[in-house]
């Protein structure tokens, strides 16, 4: 177990990954190091570690009698973590190589690679099923065979399959469960080289998605900046590539948003060093040489500062907007976002619940982003009135700066007293707006519900999306009230059928709404942590501290117990020990529980943070960064904190902290 | 005259503003330089030009004394173009100044600034208008005076008017049509600053649009990299700011996405020599002082290679996809893309006909291309058919791939005759695809509507736009037949609307679609030329050779005259000296007409290129990158060329070429 999560969002993560050679910070760049001619030191520019080809030492004769001597570390000169491919590049190119699986794993133990790779067969994207499926029973035989060969040395196991996603689902499954330590997925380049991102997320998903998530995901070949971000959204945790110096010597410059060649630079695209220093007429002047190697580290330059950009990306909950940023650099991108539709239930269990960065909507795209998935289900927890009343959007949180304006209503209540609206409790306010749709009144400063941006100019896909959520939500309610706003947002096409339905026009109504505390933390708690949670949390004694600057709400005690605080910069609960109790109660088991064993109850009960390897089972529904509770396997509480890991995580992971223990000791 | 054009894209243009202290690239940064105590070196992060206050100067005797002595330049160690302000934000900060007007502009020029600045009156958004009004005439009143004290100093005179679109433009008038350099558009910081960025849009457009096209535009006081692409192809060419280090001394990052605060950073965020050198940690224990020299020198770094990139991106024509691209990092900046669209037919007369770039469809927001809407109109040149063939896209260009396979019509036409359609002269063939609507067949290799891309998973507002397009366009024909295929691609809500206008339904039909050579070029004549230009220009014993290697038409003759050449890259008509003629008797004056003085007649004649002081008239409506005839006041025909400059601004410049001329003499 070799692989730990510090920071996670989307399906992406910043990892730890332990190798003899010291620790690699996830998601890295390797950079292809040749081992005969090698002459740019890519420790400098940022690399922790590198690959390089077994294959080749082995065949030269020099090489490799240098490598039996001094090892792999000493023939490259690099003194961090070493991955050795095995050949199979070299079988994908020239069709056929010399040396056995078993000789070149046996090779690269001996020349002291920390991560090996098995001789696979790198199957290209769309040959016939048959070859796929043949070739694919090759490597998963020669992986096996690795596993016998290796003495210690950690062990690639590639993921192969073609463009048959069930094959690369299989073949992900069959190896997964076997005892490697990373698992590259092969031969994407040729999908890569010809920009059918689409194809290459299908290949990507069916893989990662029956990997264990406790071992890194390395893409093989991707070199090209402006792919990272959306294949580490994905999951993808490492990178390889021979890119920034094949671009070099052809001139290229690799950049997040695509590739420019010198002949038709006119300004140097980056801040880099070389960019600050040279111009484009300068390079054009230079000798071949010396302007490949300058080129070259432009690439190194910029590819690793995407790397760095996107692991900041993920400590602060941020990777989707640069994912839809960065795909718009290329329409065939654009369509593979597009199509991460397909994708988004495998998304969202793993995207964190709460992040620090609101969310932005950057286009129609947005709409399709796990956490207004998310929020649609988790609507579904609360309970329903009689009635509906429906608000047009305004500055957020809706709640404080709802407009006392609204004069023209529609409903199909025929004797509507309007006056009544504010203090009747069977009544249910919404607001309806870009791009949750649904926005209870109660829950409006939950995370992301009032930390979230878009523009007031809406797409039609939003129009279209709210509208189709709008329509379904309608259909719950007996009665419905809506504010003429609504049509107007929705423009015409839309207003003649919501018309139909609500025949009965109101005009100049003042409104008061008052929104009851103690109903509001109901519905948070319903919101949270599922249907009823809200009455079972908060009865009794009930006592709402709100803050005195900001007069909002703090703490809710039962008499002196702490039951929850709501947590000012997100709106989310956090449970006090009253509060753990009482959920530990009315939730049935294994429901926001994480189980641990008996070695670690005393850690928990102490407050501890809990660890993955402690873990013997959870509530799969668990997301990271969820406020959660801790028992024994007697289902005893021990403790509560904030979930670090999702669900699937935390029990595949024995490595690392799982749970952020807030308390311990009942 | 002390500003020319080098290229153009969107209503952007990299320039070359000419000073006493040397020659400057626009768009550029001008880095503030506070003459009392700055320490960093802003020439070697690429500065070309700078910024400084001469009322702090002439406030602080020390300072005076230096700068009257032995120069500006010299006072604040830059031997580049210094522009002075003059202490018009201190009124607006401090509310007044004890100056005059007069006296500042004297010292201005005193102490040797390249550019000087009124004392105008920075108006802030949002004021009463009567305050807008009386402050504008105060500044108005101001920059007449500055003509009459100025000697030989270049002068700024600023926009004012607060956020009046009438006042800006009134303002920008008045001041345009005074004997001004620069024209900075003032007080738009409190917008930047509160993320108004539509409004800023209102302000920037009615400014540019009523200023001179041959003065640059200073965006005073925009200095953070997130909006320079923006503002750049609105027309901006200068930025200054002290934003690098006021945001350094807050501890933070200035970067084209955005704004990072140390405090929240994980790894550093671009490729720049500070984030490649150092850690957040590393800055995070370094002394205030070290840490803060070493974050401007970043926000240098990063806002330079934007300039760069911008500077790039409008010599190779991709500007919009940057500024696509740029406007998803804030969803306000992504409302302002959005309503460009009211700017479309100010920003399209100024945008380059032809492009080296192929237009990338970034989402929703590219439909409002300026490009589209030019292509819409110019399909208005076409002849119309009686009959109307509607075929769905294929691989681009369509007419190489019509897929023989398409076996399911509909059509208004009761006995149609499948097999007539390749042959039949009074039909017309169009493709429908996104984001042109409508592409004729036999312009389908024209720029840009073989040299573009898009997803093919279609957003709602693609399908809306297209489907709009479509049905007006059907209207014009008496017999219509559609693939079934286009139904699909507008999926059911609009086949309802389609199939009842088309009735009957074919299926099985196998077709086959001859394009015919002199019709093809007949057509792209009309396209580019206007209505009737085909029929002009491909008369006579009309010979079409094509390539041997890619069977593309390549020249058209009439015996032994070459008429035209059609361009490979783009599918243009390039003009033959018989073309010319031609087309010189056909268009009437002054179509397609660029009117030179006597003095260069002779130039014309030669074939060398017009500059801009020569043209005495000229059509208004040609754009940049177009073919045109050059012609003198009598109407002879001297010469034909390329555009540079789009027709406005071959009226308004003095300076540099306006047509490249490609031959001469008749």
């Amino acid at each position: 177990m070799n692989f730990e999560i510090k920071y996670k969002d989307a399906r992406g993560r910043v990892g730890v990954l332990k190798t003899p050679h010291g620790n690699v910070i996830t998601p890295a760049l390797m950079p292809v190091i040749h081992p005969g001619r090698q002459t740019l030191d890519v420790k400098k520019f940022g690399a922790e570690i590198v690959i390089t080809n077994a294959y080749i030492i082995y065949k030269n004769k020099d090489l490799r009698i240098k490598a039996l001597e001094n090892g792999v570390h000493n023939l490259i000169n690099f003194s961090g973590p070493i991955v050795t491919d095995s050949g199979s590049f070299q079988l994908s190119e020239y069709g056929d190589i010399d040396v056995s699986n078993q000789d070149i794993i046996e090779f690269q133990e001996k020349i002291g690679a920390d991560i090996g790779t098995s001789l696979d067969i790198p199957t290209p994207p769309f040959v016939k099923r048959g070859r796929a499926e043949k070739e694919l029973e090759i490597t998963i035989k020669r992986a096996k065979e690795s596993l016998n060969v290796r003495k210690d040395m950690m062990l690639n196991s590639v993921v192969q399959g073609s463009t048959y996603i069930d094959l690369r689902a299989k073949c992900a499954q069959t190896i997964g469960g076997m005892d490697f330590e990373v698992h590259p997925i092969g031969a994407v380049v040729p999908l890569m080289e010809s920009y059918q991102y689409s194809t290459l997320l299908d290949v990507i998903m069916s893989s990662v998605d029956n990997l264990p998530d406790s071992r890194p995901r390395h893409l093989m070949g991707a070199g090209h900046p402006m792919i990272f971000a959306f294949t580490v959204a994905l999951g993808c945790d490492l990178f390889d590539s021979a890119a920034y110096i094949l671009y070099a010597q052809d001139d290229r410059f690799l950049m997040p948003n695509g590739t420019y060649k010198l002949e038709n630079l006119y300004q140097m695209p980056c801040s880099c060093e070389v960019c600050c220093t040279y111009t484009p007429d300068d390079l054009r002047k230079m000798p071949k040489d010396a302007r490949m190697k300058l080129i070259a580290q432009h690439n190194l330059n910029i590819s690793f500062a995407e790397i760095r950009l996107i692991k900041q990306s993920i400590s602060e909950g941020s990777l989707w907007e640069l994912v839809e940023e960065r795909c718009r650099v290329h329409p065939y991108l654009l369509e593979a976002l597009r199509n991460l539709k397909k994708y988004t239930s495998k998304i969202e269990k793993y995207d964190p619940s709460n992040k620090k960065s609101a969310f932005f909507y950057t286009g129609s795209e947005s709409l399709q982003r796990v956490e207004i998935n998310r929020h649609l289900n988790k609507l579904k927890r609360l309970s329903i009135s009689k009635r509906l009343l429906i608000l047009p959007p305004s500055e957020k949180p809706y709640s404080k700066n709802i407009s006392l304006n609204i004069n023209n209503f529609y409903s199909n209540i025929e004797n509507l007293n309007l006056n009544v609206l504010g203090t009747s409790d069977d009544l249910q306010v919404i607001v309806v707006d870009v791009p949750f749709a649904i926005i209870p009144l109660e829950i409006d400063e939950v995370y992301p519900l009032a930390q979230n941006e878009s523009p007031s100019t809406l797409d039609e896909d939003a129009k279209k999306f709210v509208y189709r959520i709008l329509m379904n939500h309608l259909n719950k309610y007996e009665e419905v009230i809506i504010s003429a706003d609504i049509m107007k947002m929705f423009e015409n096409s839309l207003e003649s059928s919501l018309k139909s339905q609500l025949k009965y026009e109101y005009k100049n109504s003042s409104l008061k709404i008052d929104l009851d505390d103690e109903r509001k933390v109901k519905y948070i708690a319903d919101y949270q942590f599922g249907s009823g949670s809200g009455k079972a949390l908060f009865n009794g004694n009930i006592n709402i501290v709100k803050s005195k600057k900001t007069g909002k709400i703090r703490h809710v005690y039962d008499n002196d117990k702490l039951i929850a605080t709501l947590r000012a910069s997100d709106g989310v609960l956090v449970l006090g020990k009253e509060g753990a109790l009482r959920l530990h109660r009315y939730l049935p088991y294994p429901h926001n529980r994480v189980i641990v064993n008996e070695e670690a109850e005393p850690f928990a009960v102490e407050g501890k943070s809990i660890f993955a390897k402690f873990i013997i089972d959870c509530d799969s529904n668990i997301r990271s960064s969820e406020e959660i509770l801790i028992v024994n396997s007697k289902d005893e509480l021990l403790a509560f904190g904030r979930s670090i890991l999702c669900g699937p995580e935390m029990m595949d992971f024995k490595t690392g902290q799982a749970v952020k223990t807030r308390k311990g000791g009942f």
